[in-house]
């Protein structure tokens, strides 16, 4: 959430000091009355300075919160509403189909086949094309985004339309797929568009904080519009994007989901779905008494058992994608007819859900959604010794099987549902898990429900009043578990109640959810964070529920000691040195390699493009021309001079247009080892690297002259050039320099290392001793630390007793060596080496411990 | 949340060290089994090997944290269901002495008022006897405790009993006063207790970003069991008392929030008050038809009104508070009479509400609960017309007046239960606000409701069934709108329905909560929030909702220049110096005066510590026997170079023990002016101070000797002495510095700044450009210029068009010329002025702008 704090603070706050200036220019004006003059000349000169004055005022509010997020919940409830009109036309079309085709059963399996085949093909060919980024769930994705890391190409437009239309092609199709997950990344990318399209009318959205608090808010709208959940959908999103929440945008979300979902249910009022504004799964449960005491052992078996079956889902979702990628004779197969594994799993999930054949053990021809309708209702299905005489109305029917009783069709239900959710998940088209979790969840609460009620037929209470076993209650508890189960969430409990319009059970509800997330966190990760490790995804894996033994493990555990540096008085030389020797993206610059003072951080690219500058062909020009100059007329002493002359004029004016861009061939040449540099330079001269530089500086223009002077060096006269270049001190002046890179001490706990990585959103933080550097924490140390493997490349295993070394004595010691070397350098002043060559690749960073 | 980040980091480092050295002994001895010998050696052997084992078992259990969350969830909710017990056989006892005595006006009157009164007045004295914090809500001072400011005596047992028993008598009073503030810092003290207490086991507890968390916990068990409102208490007591809120312990609070509720509704069950688990305040509106689409307008209504109610409420409590403050006649006197001010309030408000008296126009005989249930009730009290023929039953009756009608009835309440409310969430006693302000609030949506009852007697809807409007859906409605503008949270929402055990009304309630959130916050702060700027507790406001300009001050706008820091190479004079003129906890350690490199953070204690000891009766002792020694035998030559001898030796062998306490004689010998040093350093030297010096070194004892020594300087002799010892170099060997204390850069935005303050609980951060210090920020400047008063002192007032001060080229040419002035010092080294003196109060720090 607040990313980038070190990365590119700099450079952000001149952007926003550039942009303000530009902002503040078009804001200031309209104060100054005689700007207003020029319209006030014509003949309809008032109407046009009033119209103008609406104008502004209107485009001043557009840039309002409140404005942005009527605007987002608005958008977001219609697209769920014509999404939801969409799935339901697709699958009521299925039905027809299958219907009508009734005095053929091969005819109708055709149909039923082939209809949801084609939906899933197109649909995950359409995204394959389009934007292959729309596939899955979107949630791991924001959950990065959030974080502060930008994943290319995930907020466009192209990525919209191919999730809108691949998810409604997906859902259409009667697959068991979700669209909760899918909606928030829709909601979030349609807040990144509105921002856009918004800041055509001014420069309020080009704030990025502001805009990752607004699509934190869209993440609520997702799932607020999509289950008219507006509480749960706030808590949900939450619990599954961010680390650590900010109260101050609490209302933001609220407000967005709130109207989304009002809108939402409006809409169905209007289209007259719906008498008044109710819940999506409305249940009439009993108010008066809606459990007994007695029935809370059977809710927290409902709990435990849900937990585990959670850990199960998410475990055979990973394996079913690792074993997809691990296959690689299938793999390559599929690779090249990417079509075909959607087409497969939809061909055996339809098969075996068609109804006249294995399809009636399992209430196959129900959608998912009359599925939750029929596992909600009121009624008791299973009544001991009266089942015969229960009659199912309606779509309840589909449960009933002539040669078989409710408890069979709920296993066979539940355990085919199971594999094919965790199957139907991995296809490549947009999809969720959530709702066929849901469903299953909410089977197995009906299976409990019914065995309750068989076992107790009158209730469990023995006083005077007789109170049935509501299965339904049970059902809504089981929904409730699993799918808090699966993502880790405990506020399932409230959309429940938001599904159902009933808070009658939250007792039993709470303490389901409670207890499966309990089981299912200590066995697996989140769905989500199945899904980021599976991806590889930049992020940091939760500490944990018992994370004890983490406040043992230090940074001095898990830093990186021998790290490469930049010095203040290094030479080119080192530059390059350090370039060859590292990958880091940010290098600590430091006052010297004696002292180690961290000074600031320089960026990879940065310190690329100094040494490309240094080394430009341009600037070779430049000395033969002044040499030339010099021999035509004064001779001058030797040319080693001059340049040092020449270095300390541009560090005075340095040329900054021309740097911001690294230059590709010179920074070839660094990476490639000196020998081939001569054939390098020597092609290089009239590169493209050259006509850029020339064109940025755009005061003076490429001259015959030079380019004629360039072309008589030598390739030998180049290297030795170079060479001579490489050896003067790097002028800084021009760098961008982080002046306050996060900075952590050694005895800093993971826990507490972890607390603000999460909290800022840090890549890495130098670690630092009385201002000396002594190490560096990226979260690749960090992410191997918390999930224990210690043994990495570069990472010290701290030894079992590890804790006995802390002891206050040997720590002070430390600091006080440390602060030792300082001081005696001060008292000594500097020793005649300092002026030596910095920035060489020693071990100086472990010197003082 | 994670407060104490910079200041104390390296003392809490050092003591978790200690600590986990300690546990790791206790911990890695069992699994030595020669340790277990001993116990097999006697007859019972085995028996006591296997209870060893078992305790050692539930030792290590008791270390967890879902432990610890249960005996918090049980505790919590047996202090509820018993203050419930208690309060409620308070008011019975009143009502059947109010209804015994009902032959005599007079003396029911008499006991109606004094009954109260003498309870208040109880409550009021014995919270100022045994603990004047528990005085008032708590929620306030949780708020601040979490940011990580400590308290004293806010979380002790005291506190603990003083709260308790205060609120209990207070309650049972029946004025209208809430029990759900008082909760919140009682269940926090109860968690600290239990920490302590278990902290008896085992070193679990003693780790204090844990106790933090625990805490955060402790508030939503507090509201939770208050209400028998889980998922509202979490949600409350985030709102309430966080700014940032990290996701990982969010299932504490839910785990520990739904087991108290659990608790405290099965004790009911238990107590045979309820057959079953449900919600406290039960309502029972239809289902299917909860509320028509046209009646939106009225809730939206509600939710305005609301707003402005609320923002009055708060800003009718903070008037009366200010004003007893300001009336210095009144307060003298009441300062005297400290019980009769609640006395007195009392008094009037129950005069107000006696029953036979003018409380018959607002149903004064009701209790508290008994209010909200009638205002909850399902049946519309005024029907148009047939008003008469309706039967007002049991309570009920209490709204009915035969001289009025019920909306008059209704409207008094409101208006005087309103001041009433204010007035008496004043008194001095441990009592919250909110419950009374959710019965208004209740009170004036029923008044809404009974008029759209009135106005369309048939409902609104026009289709062919008929839907009678439900007055008591728009109390519930109201009582969230209300409560929610009061508090500015909208989890008032959540609460509602977990108080009502219905959710249909879930989107009125939502909008009315919202639309009173957006009026209310935009008028005054949250009542809990205006009590912090009336107590004036150390808490950083927030930034509110527009808070678009915010992002264009800047820290530069906002810090301190002026800054005093120490020096790496100053004199103890220096330090003296620094003490004297500057006020600061923490002062800035940097490299040179002229480079100004930040290279950690000293505490002003351990500056005081150093020079005291420089100081130090003890050194001068030393020096003298030394001296003496000298003369003596080999006749050494001059004594500074001795000086300089001692100063390298004790800096290697640093003897650190004595230091952590400041020795109070010295501290003061340095506040005071060096004119009047003598007598006091000729009174110091068989002080406290020496004594507890020698003590602490514990190798050498005080010998007669050296007191004899020490009697021999004369007070002239020491002054010269102790000029000579403050012209030494400062030797920082032994001193605690706090090796990374926070940077910011000058661009850092003010919205940035205080984020990066509340998330990380910091009270200064140091501003530094490319190493440099070039100010200092701390909660002050922060909070002024967040409340817009920027110019207070040492606070630059921004020029109007600041922002285009900030373009691109000035920006970085401060930055080059700052990085100029670092290179040109590496390249022509050090001047022989850096062993000069240091830490002098130049005007360095802004040389580089």
């Amino acid at each position: 959430m607040y990313g980038r704090y070190t990365q590119d603070l700099g450079t952000f706050a001149k952007d926003e000091a550039a942009r303000l200036r530009l902002q503040e220019g078009d804001t200031a004006r309209p104060r100054h009355p005689s700007e207003l003059l020029e319209y006030t000349q014509g003949r309809c000169g008032p109407c046009r300075v009033c119209a103008l004055q609406c104008q502004r005022f209107l485009i001043s509010k557009v840039g309002e919160d409140w404005v942005f997020l009527i605007l987002l919940g608005l958008v977001m409830a219609l697209v769920s509403w014509a999404m939801d009109f969409a799935i339901a036309t697709c699958l009521q079309a299925q039905k027809w189909m299958y219907g009508g085709l009734d005095t053929n059963v091969l005819l109708q399996y055709m149909a039923w086949v082939t209809y949801p085949t084609v939906l899933i093909t197109f649909s995950a060919g359409f995204t394959q094309i389009l934007a292959p980024q729309a596939v899955g769930s979107g949630i791991p994705e924001m959950k990065t985004i959030l974080r502060g890391v930008v994943l290319k190409e995930y907020l466009t437009l192209k990525t919209f339309v191919a999730k809108v239309i691949g998810l409604t092609c997906a859902l259409g199709s009667g697959m068991p797929l979700g669209k909760e997950g899918p909606f928030v990344h829709i909601a979030s990318m349609c807040a990144a568009l509105l921002s856009r399209f918004l800041s055509l009318f001014g420069g309020f959205y080009e704030n990025e904080a502001r805009n990752i608090e607004m699509l934190a808010a869209a993440c609520a709208v997702g799932v607020g519009c999509c289950f008219a959940a507006p509480i749960g959908g706030v808590l949900f999103s939450i619990e599954v994007t961010s680390t650590f929440f900010a109260v101050r945008n609490y209302w933001r979300g609220f407000f967005a989901a709130t109207f989304s979902a009002f809108i939402f249910r409006v809409l169905a009022v209007w289209n007259k779905d719906e008498e008044t504004i109710t819940a999506l799964f409305k249940t009439r449960f009993r108010l008066d008494f809606p459990f007994d005491l007695q029935e809370l052992p059977a809710f927290a078996v409902i709990g435990i058992a849900s937990g585990f079956g959670g850990a199960l889902f998410v475990y055979l979702n990973r394996k079913i994608v690792q074993f997809m990628r691990r296959q690689k004779t299938i793999n390559r197969f599929l690779m090249k007819k990417r079509l075909l594994f959607p087409a497969l799993v939809t061909l055996i999930i339809s098969t075996l859900t068609f109804p006249p054949g294995f399809g009636q053990f399992m209430a196959g021809q129900l959608t998912q959604k009359d599925t939750l309708v029929t596992l909600f209702d009121n009624q008791t299905w299973a009544k001991q010794g009266i089942s015969d005489e229960f009659e199912y109305l309606g779509i309840l029917e589909a449960w009933l099987h002539p040669r078989s009783n409710v408890f069979v069709t709920l296993v066979v239900f539940i355990l085919m549902k199971f594999w094919m959710s965790a199957l139907a998940t991995t296809i490549p088209v947009p999809c969720g898990a959530f709702m066929p979790v849901f469903v299953i969840g909410a089977a197995f609460g009906r299976l409990v429900g019914e065995s309750m009620a068989a076992w107790f037929p009158d209730g469990i209470h023995t006083d005077s009043n007789i109170y049935r076993i509501v299965p339904g209650g049970y059902a809504v508890v089981g929904a409730a578990a699993l799918s808090g189960a699966v993502t880790h969430t405990v506020s399932t409990a409230v959309i429940v109640f938001e599904l159902t319009g009933q808070i009658s059970h939250i007792l039993p509800v709470m303490i389901a959810v409670i207890l499966a997330n309990a089981v299912a966190q200590s066995l697996q990760p989140s769905l989500y964070d199945s899904i980021i490790r599976i991806k590889k995804l930049p992020y940091l894996p939760e500490l944990g529920w018992g994370h004890q033994e983490k406040y043992n493990v230090r940074v001095e555990d898990i830093m990186v000691r021998d790290i490469r540096y930049v010095t203040l008085n290094c030479k080119y030389r080192d530059l390059q040195q350090v370039l060859h020797s590292t990958k880091m993206k940010n290098l600590p610059l430091v006052e010297s390699a004696e002292s180690m003072i961290l000074l600031g951080s320089i960026e990879r690219t940065q310190v690329g493009a100094l040494l490309s500058n240094q080394l430009s062909p341009h600037r070779r020009l430049l000395t033969l021309r002044q040499k030339a100059l010099s021999e035509d007329g004064h001779r001058l002493s030797d040319p080693s001079i001059r340049f040092q002359i020449s270095t300390e004029t541009s560090s005075g004016t340095p040329a900054r247009p021309a740097l911001r861009k690294p230059l590709k061939p010179a920074l070839k040449r660094v990476s490639s080892s000196p020998a081939d540099s001569p054939p390098a330079g020597s092609t290089d001269h009239t590169g493209i690297a050259l006509k850029s530089l020339f064109c940025a500086n755009a005061t003076t223009e490429p001259t015959e002259e030079e380019m004629i002077l360039g072309d008589k060096m030598t390739p030998t006269e180049i290297l030795e050039w170079e060479e001579q270049q490489l050896d003067q001190l790097v002028d800084f002046s021009s760098a961008k320099i982080d002046p306050a890179p996060f900075q952590l001490v050694e005895h800093t706990s993971l826990h507490k290392t972890h607390t603000i990585f999460s909290l800022l959103g840090l890549d890495h933080a130098f670690v630092t001793s009385i201002g000396r550097l002594v190490g560096m924490v990226s979260l690749k140390e960090l992410r191997k630390a918390i999930e224990g493997s210690l043994t990495g490349k570069g990472v010290k295993v701290r030894p079992p007793l590890a804790s006995f070394r802390d002891s206050t004595a040997s720590t002070t010691e430390a600091d006080t060596t440390a602060l030792h070397q300082l001081w005696d350098r001060h008292q000594h002043h500097h020793m005649p080496r300092e002026a030596g060559p910095g920035g060489d690749d020693d071990d100086d960073t472990t010197k003082g411990q």
